[in-house]
């Protein structure tokens, strides 16, 4: 018999206190939707008129299946719930639900506040009563619940009782600073629910501030709560919110979460959990995070070389999940210090099937070695190691060479006195034996200067013969340049994500310590990795 | 009375299962150092012999406050202990402490090795003895211990009792897939106890695949375990290890640990914990994770209005330690939800101080909403967001002008017949009303091309006139780009790190569409800062 639990999303509120994190209203819209489609029961917009953006995503919204829930604060002191306008303009953007943040640490209502203790507790009486009034579900955020419990136990239980007592759905017990530790969590929901608030009106909100977040909200469930909060890819002020993206998964494949609650995401919607979190990065222009529990590049990357002979016996003797129950994959990196045994199987992955002690396979793994050292990475270029291993198995076609090139960059002033930038390139290339010199500039066709690579790459692309069509659906998705060490001095890594009409996405890398090279040499494994996949080993378009 | 909490670090080996992560020997022992420093009990170095760098490591090391531990594998069955090579090569590293890793899941025993459940509890018995012989202290490493538990307890705990009798000082029970949820830790924890081996000769290694590795080290703590397993920053295989650099501050500074346990950390090593983490990510060459629990740049950073206001007048408001503690400080981001008083803040931490009310205050921040519309961001670029509060203010001197500038980059073959690059930059710049015309190469003193921003920064510098001298000691020490949106394009946002021969370091921010203009006005901008700094405001040499 299994019991609901409820998943409470915070990402487009508590999620945007993220530093560097300001979400535009078509961005909230587009991760709402995807918050809608995994599933979770409420999704937390953000605080009408205390924010323009905010007020606007309510505006859009459509009908959702999750309940849609404004975020406000408790009445201010001196006013009633219904003169209160700041209260009124969270009401207004006529939310199912609504969720009011109140202080319930004696120290934070007469310091922070400037109020008298019960005075505090009457406010959030009225607030939740005026919200219930209203015929709307009424949410009472706890702020900094258990420091206020380990400071003045009967008042924190008092203010909570307030609201519950006037009608709210849930009573959210927030750890607003981060600092508490899961067993406290659990001890003092415990004492919650035996003081009265039962735990399926009771809802948890913790930070990550110890590397907790996660397990806090476990044992707050363990010791009975039934609302979880939290945000997608752990955003949120500081160090983040409980991570959502952990969560879930945790919830619906491990016991006793698995047996014991319903919660909203089906399995088939958790095999879109990695792309919604990748979907949330690219919203927010950020690099995955490698190593995130389940979601990340590297979750099920197996880069030792024991347990990356055993996983290719058996996925489960070095994986707790299958990477596809959350639409992730595995991972056999290269490095200096996976075996041929890696090798053979990223080749596999590659298309190259090379047998077993081939003497290609020794190369390779020592073409690698010296690359690495001069600063290229082969952990996330596929497409530039699979031409690296093309090479040195005699299966990379010859599609063409480029002989030299030349771009300029000037920025001067127009003749409107504005300073303005234009590049100019001058590709020179070789195709079955013509050579081929083209120009291009860095304009777009709006007259906008795109740089001196966009210019490279037209220019590269003005008259590439056979292959001109093949390459025309190509795109430029990310472009990431490092500094990093090539022997004794520092160079400059791009690694450049391409994609295509027919939806592929691959990398490539390019080192030089001048950034327009590494550019140029990664642009041009991403031309050569397209040629390969479109026009075959053959090399004919 | 406290009672003695090992902490064995793993950076070195786990550590280096990192995707990406490929430590050279100097850096390992750099690194060493640093955790000697730290003040943790144990190191381990590495796998002597089965990797050419940390055998060099161990040849290297010199004497270490930290009990110097080598890492290996049980010896294989067939042959004795004292006639396993790889064992051999372990031994010959000279470390005062072995630890073995060895099976105790029986499917892993059976299907792996293929040997039968006796032969392997023997091979830990005759491994762990022959360690003990030598006079080494040995550690046993239980290779999938929970799952093992799980599937057959007694046969796990066989595995464990014959460790402990061969005279294993430390038996540590390894959470290999990193699946096992922090209950179950204490629980089985509980359990090995109960079945007869002490806590004190217990240790607990976990992995973070589902971001409860700290939790479960903790809860490991809770049911009597006395070591624990970790690595600085949470590297490690997959979804990295147990980190230490967020367990030890909580071991420190949160009840009941603080009070209950004593580690080798003093209250003044952790003043350098945040220098320590940072210092891993430069070896790295990685961004340092801004949410990083204690360690990361936002780890005290108060964005939300509200937050910020009460931090203004008592930090223990909204934060669950002083950032002092850990080396760390507070930071009032820039942002649309940033009230006037965060940003008379951020003025004052840049020393200006700007009146309550100033209409200055409105105008910069109206700024900064449009450049970041366009594709800037000052959450971390201070210096720059600096300059631009200088401009509204009027505050900002007028040190030089750029008028104009040209690069040209050329790749060809040189009379050698190899590929090599060449940049040359000319730059106009204005300074007291005389235009001077300086030209440079992207050549270093070797020989080498540095790229056209080295080129541009050279020429630049070439002729400053009086303010040559003062930028002598810049050096740029990181450089990112992300493609980003500006308005409805897409833009490259440059990110330089600058640092001085007195020790500043400042970031600055450029946006273009075109790479090496938005590179350049980064550089433009760190060379204001710095003259700022060294002439005053006053724009004097």
């Amino acid at each position: 018999m299994t019991e609901k639990l409820y998943l409470y999303d915070t990402t487009l509120r508590d999620g945007q206190q993220t530093q560097g994190v300001q979400f535009s209203t078509a961005e909230k819209l587009r991760i709402a939707a995807a918050l809608d489609g995994l599933g979770v029961d409420y999704i937390e917009g953000g605080w009408p008129g205390a924010n323009p953006t905010d007020s606007a995503f309510f505006d859009e919204v459509g009908a959702t299946r999750a309940v849609m829930t404004a975020f406000g604060m408790t009445k201010r002191a001196g006013r009633s719930a219904e003169n209160d306008d700041v209260l009124a303009a969270v009401l207004n953007a006529g939310t199912q639900a609504v969720c009011l943040v109140g202080k319930t640490h004696d120290y934070h209502v007469t310091a922070a506040l400037g109020i008298e203790l019960p005075e505090n507790v009457e406010n959030i009486r009225a607030s939740v009563a005026h919200i219930v009034a209203q015929g709307r579900e009424a949410l009472f955020d706890a702020e900094h619940f258990f420091d206020g419990w380990k400071a003045n136990a009967p008042y924190a239980l008092e203010c909570l009782r307030a609201a519950f007592e006037a009608g709210a759905r849930w009573i959210v017990l927030c750890d607003t600073n981060g600092g508490t530790l899961p067993h406290e969590v659990y001890g003092i929901v415990k004492q919650v629910i035996a003081g009265g608030i039962p735990g399926d009106r009771l809802g948890i909100h913790t930070h990550n501030d110890t590397e907790n977040a996660v397990a806090a909200t476990l044992a707050a469930v363990d010791a009975g709560v039934r609302q979880v909060q939290g945000t997608l890819n752990g955003l949120g002020e500081r160090c983040g919110n409980a991570n959502l993206t952990s969560l879930i998964p945790t919830l619906l494949l491990k016991e006793p979460y698995a047996s014991a609650y319903d919660i909203g995401v089906s399995r088939a919607a958790l095999e879109g959990l990695t792309q919604t979190s990748r979907m949330l990065d690219e919203v927010l222009n950020r690099v995955p995070m490698r190593q995130a529990p389940y979601v990340g590049s590297s979750a099920f990357a197996h880069k030792a070389g024991l347990h990356a002979s055993a996983i290719l016996k058996d996925p489960s003797t070095y994986e707790h999940i299958a990477p596809s129950a959350v639409g992730n994959r595995r991972v056999i990196p290269m490095s200096n210090q996976a075996g041929q045994a890696n090798l053979r199987r990223r080749l596999a992955e590659a298309g190259l099937e090379v047998g077993k002690g081939d003497p290609a396979l020794a190369r390779i793994l020592e073409t690698i070695k010296a690359r690495e050292a001069e600063g290229y990475t082969y952990d996330t270029a596929q497409a530039s190691f699979e031409l690296l291993a093309r090479e040195e198995l005699g299966r990379l076609p010859d599609f063409f060479e480029v002989k030299r090139y030349r771009v300029t960059i000037e920025r001067r002033k127009n003749k409107y006195d504005r300073m303005v930038s234009l590049s100019e390139a001058v590709v020179v290339v070789r195709i079955d034996g013509d050579k081929k010199l083209s120009v291009s500039d860095s304009l777009d066709n709006e007259g906008h200067d795109r740089g001196p690579v966009n210019a490279l790459a037209k220019a590269l692309a003005k008259d590439l013969g056979p292959y001109q069509e093949v390459i025309d659906d190509m795109r430029l998705v990310d472009f990431k340049v490092r500094i990093t060490q090539g022997g004794t001095e520092a160079v400059t890594r791009v690694i450049i994500d391409s994609q295509d009409g027919a939806g592929r996405r691959w990398q490539t890398v390019g080192v030089s310590a001048n950034i327009v090279d590494a550019s140029f040499e990664a642009l041009l494994d991403a031309v050569r990795w397209k040629l390969i996949r479109d026009c075959g080993e053959a090399g004919k378009a």
